[in-house]
């Protein structure tokens, strides 16, 4: 911003705001009054979410809520700027504000009036003609323009990143699953050996958990759809149209291309965010499920040499500054870190769900950062991960087969021929001896060759 | 228990047990070997299921996996007592054991071998004819039978207990929200005067915060009565005749009378828990709205004569030990503490969901406890604070009426006449001088009074 | 308790209580307006402190309080009866109850005042001649005594169960670290090979690790050992005699044996649990410490004979109902369940801990239960797992050779000899042709057989 | 960054990096492979740590590392000017990466070694005549040198922000304490009225919890001023000169001025993190104690016309975008959406610390970036609190007055005189009726008018 300032004013009265900023006073006001500094603003997300609803408002204003149209139009090119991100620059302020986002809703109000002045009059910023408040704002609130915007950002980013995302893992570890499915390989239970299964029996968990994450995502997205705009202060509507949240929906819905409906109840919508929790909580077990599978991959991948081997993990780069030639799990390292943060953002927003009084919750920024930052590190998390460590990892089938015919799992299969006692006795021998399962049975008389060169075969122990 | 013993044995030899218990070897073991005591339990809604699944396998090893009718009826028997809560006393375990749950699995198959033979040679316990592995645990693994208590627990919790409760007290806050339609108050948001609503909008928030609740338990529910018997080991069902799964899930819905469906993926449903985490999550957000609710209550009853004094709280009990006459919000206590646990519970159960190894999740014990343990103190709170609390709570309209006539925020209905600068200025005015509004606006010039006597009507300030 | 029944009364009016209930008015009610069951009772720990305090608080009524030195003598009597648990079964009340704690303190006064009665007057209950509020409650408020009783439980409990389990834990690590001092072994970091270190030196970061912990508790100490007792209703005292906080703490240390002080500031030990949580989070550390130790010895445990196998655990039970002679690593489960309960708890005492309003903290018992819990399961955990585990641990020195010997990782000894890009073009080629490292140098022309051979060496790369 | 390019190199091959970039082939590597983008960058402290770590290297590598002097010279130089916070431009690098922060730590050599050779050849980057790894991180692995910089980072943030901020908020409390010792006002528990006591009392509770806060915290530094420099990458400290962890740290408390030790055992400091998971723990609890505070005085100060209105707050910015002259407390919601962050940020470190793996903990820079965040957002949030909150903050003595006046609880006094159950029955029937206390007293007979007069006095009831 530039150095020289022009004058502006809100009900406090006069301020200086820099020369080439659209913002106002109080936007002006917020940024002395919460110095977090810039790694601490609001998400950009929720600033194209205001966007979109200020251009929504003011064309329903202009059909229902005597909005002058020549005003509308300019708010509305105005707005579709911020909408688009064009105007990102114009948003200083951080997280740590207001709870109900007030100033970062002004923000909004003031950067469009301030733009839609320049477009009418040549003028950056002010409030004539276009009145951040009056004319901007008009039939609206913070109290549900912001948790409007946190659903629409909430919404957008389930859209465009989280399920997409989900939906390309899912076909790469499906993929792996059918392509991996004839090779048969020793299962761990209690991290102890255990009967066998195929490699794509075991991939096709992971696909199954990560299919199952966008069901559960889905299934919440009936209520993240849901504005609260038209509650206004307290979820009365008190000073806007009539219609007026039923029109604006739609309009969001126009613009966004995405199905956004009217919250049937809007004084909850503005004193809690249960919805918001509620997607977090989804986003939580999103990150329980990543980190389950990063976790096994990079175990199946442990080595080179003194590990467990069964998978060739890609090498994306030097792995040590000490260790010459060493090759580490960065991606899934990677992911169940952000998997570590999701989970931390989920608390933070439940007790930021906890703790609404009466009208209104006073955690909504901090709500709506936490919930658009989760989305945003599992996609990015979860496509880097399917590129970068799915799309190169091998199977060591050779290790594989070695662990597997080494197991005294195998002895499963001799239990419903010989009795569970005994077979856990020839497994036990076979242990403190050293011998392989034949050999112990035989040696204890316990089984015949016949029926164990009959019973014991991994490939025919896969339940199929 | 009696201090007489009989020996039972198993793979790692004889052991002593009380001569009355039904239980056997492996059960006497892991008492020895997890001395947490009787406080911590496995919860008897865990115990009940394991009963249903014996029954269920029973009946289904009778017609599909070659078990003697007889020793299968005996066992049917057996198991319908251990679902029925009749032995409750029979198991002893504690939570804190394998994480597979399998000395629990073992409990209720010695149990019920051991309560078969008394029943069908008088004789208690011990593994002749029934034995607890290779007929009560027939086609089953812990691996699967563990996981399919903790979602037939949770399911019939859910069921039973969960969903009724919700659908009590929301009943109660839409009779609520009806009743007080047209009692006029004053909003607060910020903790601050706002725009006034009636009580019963406020109630109607609540009310749809439950509702809400609802529907987001029966989301999670499809993969909540999935089951994931028939996996046995490791998820490929070894040893589990073909078409068991099946069979056993349309068996324990019999048996239930509720709908449970076989998992489309065992590997997924023994090696991690997501559905848990899902559903821990969705109880969550149901302590958060439940949190929200009880904490406006007690603010609204904060009183008798210094607090807010809008709801008259019912006494149930005299409210302290040194001020003589105090009545204390404590149904509101209770429930904001039974969520607070929930919360804490949720976290348990994420982090236990986070750390499954290859083919299995050993956290099963923690996780199934913390979400039988949530769901039970949900319910019974909800139960308990809507007889004690909602039931007997009033409205103090006299109170009521006063607060909202000495606020400030009826400026609001002035803005759109006069602009939301001079809005704020009388409000700012009166504030300052303690004026009325009217006053203030008059003095200030601002308005004239017909022009306030029109608009600024707190029952036309309803959004209606 | 019997089915007949006396009457007692409180301020509400009268009630009846079994006839062989020591307990009175406002115990009978709170377990009637609180239906959660006995598997939600109140921690006898916080009983047993109820009766301490009791106890104390008649030995200085009696010196500076003006109580009858008779009556004092029968509810001290009484008090210890209770401090000793020889009551426990008169303390029905579940955690779930007014935030305050009141009903279990005046569950405690009306058991000691009804046991006071009967020894003497040969008649149990009553008010005649004890009276729970006027003589066993004197210079006391339930807003000060349950305060006083969780810190009274919490400081037994770390003085008795906590710091003796981490003690006990930290010496048996402490002899494995040197018993295994010369056990060469590779070294592990993101899973993959590195560098070597010995078995005594791994075991020996476990032993700093929980000795760490041990000085972590201490630290919170001197806040922990602070009672709240004298601070009253909102903390000023009233209604105590003077210097009554004093002589209280005193009498506490001497019947608890423990250095108990009288907080400095009453005030915030009614009005916030900033402590406990503190405590909480030391014990939340200590659950991330065993959780850490517990993973680590369960991988280096894996096997038989698919894992890595370098330690060779007890076998404590038979490990599976399907895989005969399976041994699983459930003292490992049992503690890392234990840990992420505790990180659970951990999470409820914070909720519980912000939600405090002006001069009380209503999350009480919520808040002493946790705690009181998660310290006993830590304890019994730890005690369980340093016997039952780390006792029956011995390496397999073979396989750890076999490992080792295979590695790359040395390689980094050659990295200040021929330079870093050098030694990871050795390790790469090796990698990649299935070599060892010194055939891969020398082929790559890299490094000189001499100099291999006098670098080289694991037992040199020890850092000693 | 230029457009123009130059090629770097690393053990994967050649790669291009911007011309006018200081860092090297492996940070551009890091930059492609963990797209998260500028919003998600390893904080500033962590960087500016890293500076200071190879600063004190070279001074320790030239003394008894063999490090060329004059190399060593432009090492120090270079790294000096990463630590003074000169060339934050030049680390691109998000959180997201290797879990030892590997990346970041080669992002430092890289960056040294490139302006270390621009300070010596005048030409930007390259390995020549300084090499990143053998000659920038000479004696160090990412394994130690990390770590360090997470400990040095949250060192200086706690000794130069969060113990200033506390003392700052600390001094104002006590101030305010001490200036309101006299302004008696109505007690509140249960958020019911209840006995007396000033609003200097009130408020010396606030401060006690902030002076025990700075307690805490300095309880856990001498763990937290631990460095794990030495241990290089395993902890074994291979590769570094004898005696460099204790001349290291000396050398690195001489840069910052704070006394930093050698940690006693490597080998933990690597493998976990269970002393940044116990300083989380702290942080925890401030914000806890943070929550308390500024819930108090929002619900204090709620109104104007229609709350309890004890306190006056300041008014920072217009509150209301609809509600025109609204004021709120917007400090108090920043305060309390930063101890939500915090108590979130906590979850994640504990789920990081908790997955360590053998030698080495793979969640680094998780933890490293949300104790660093969570520091600055509560000192931040302290010092803006204190200036904008607190200081502007006035008691409304008037309605105070009015409001203790008008209790209730006042009874209490008498309880002493005329018995519990009496004063009990005086506070109900004035309750009833609306009559003053003194007028039920007298009605009743319960007690005369010259002991109502001598005993009932509100300054009387304070313990003094």
């Amino acid at each position: 911003m530039s150095s020289s300032t022009r004058t502006e004013t809100d009900s406090f009265g006069p301020i200086d705001v820099p020369a080439d900023a659209y913002w106002g006073a109080q936007t002006e006001r917020s940024i002395g009054n919460f110095p977090f500094g810039p790694r601490e603003r609001m998400p950009a997300e929720i600033v194209h979410a205001l966007g979109f609803i200020k251009q929504a408002a003011a064309r329903v204003n202009a059909r229902i809520g005597g909005l002058d149209p020549q005003l509308a139009e300019a708010i509305q090119q105005a707005a579709a700027e911020v909408a688009r991100g064009d105007l990102d620059g114009q948003f200083p302020l951080v997280i740590w504000q207001t709870g109900s986002g007030t100033q970062s809703n002004m923000n909004a109000n003031e950067v469009i009036a301030g733009r839609a002045n320049e477009i009418l009059t040549g003028k950056r910023g002010g409030k004539e003609p276009v009145h951040p408040n009056d004319h901007v704002n008009k039939g609206q609130s913070s109290n549900d323009s912001f948790p409007t915007a946190m659903h629409i950002a909430a919404g957008r980013a389930v859209h465009q990143r989280l399920i997409p995302a989900l939906k390309m893992m899912h076909a790469r570890l499906s993929d792996q699953a059918n392509k991996w499915d004839s090779i048969v390989k020793i299962g761990r239970t209690h991290l102890q050996d255990a009967t066998p299964l195929t490699l794509g029996q075991e991939f096709s968990g992971y696909a199954a958990q990560v299919e199952d994450c966008v069901a559960r995502v889905e299934a919440a997205l009936p209520r993240v759809m849901r504005l609260a705009q038209g509650g206004t202060a307290v979820g009365t509507g008190l000073n806007a149209p009539k219609g007026f949240a039923g029109e604006f929906a739609a309009e969001v819905s126009r613009l966004t291309q995405l199905p956004f409906t009217s919250a049937p109840n809007k004084f909850a919508e503005l004193a809690a965010h249960d919805t918001l929790v509620e997607l977090s909580g989804v986003l939580n077990v999103v990150a329980v499920a990543l980190s389950k599978i990063a976790n096994d991959i990079r175990l199946l991948g442990s080595g080179p040499r003194c590990g467990l081997g069964e998978l060739k993990l890609p090498e994306n780069e030097p792995g040590s500054s000490i260790m010459p030639g060493k090759v580490n799990p960065t991606q899934a390292e990677m992911l169940t870190m952000v998997a570590a943060q999701v989970m931390g953002n989920h608390v933070a927003v439940t007790v930021g769900g906890l703790q609404g009084h009466m009208e209104l919750n006073v955690f909504k920024p901090l709500i709506g950062a936490n919930v658009v930052r989760s989305i945003n590190l599992l996609a990015t998390g979860m496509e880097s991960f399917t590129e970068r460590m799915l799309d190169g990892t091998e199977p060591d089938q050779e290790r594989i087969s070695e662990l597997m015919n080494r197991s005294l799992m195998l002895v499963t299969a001799l239990a419903p021929e010989i009795g569970y006692d005994n077979a856990a006795t020839i497994a036990k021998h076979a242990h403190k001896t050293g011998k392989t399962l034949k050999e112990a049975g035989l040696e204890l008389g316990l089984v015949d060759e016949a029926t164990f060169d009959r019973v014991v075969k991994p490939e025919t122990m896969l339940g199929r």
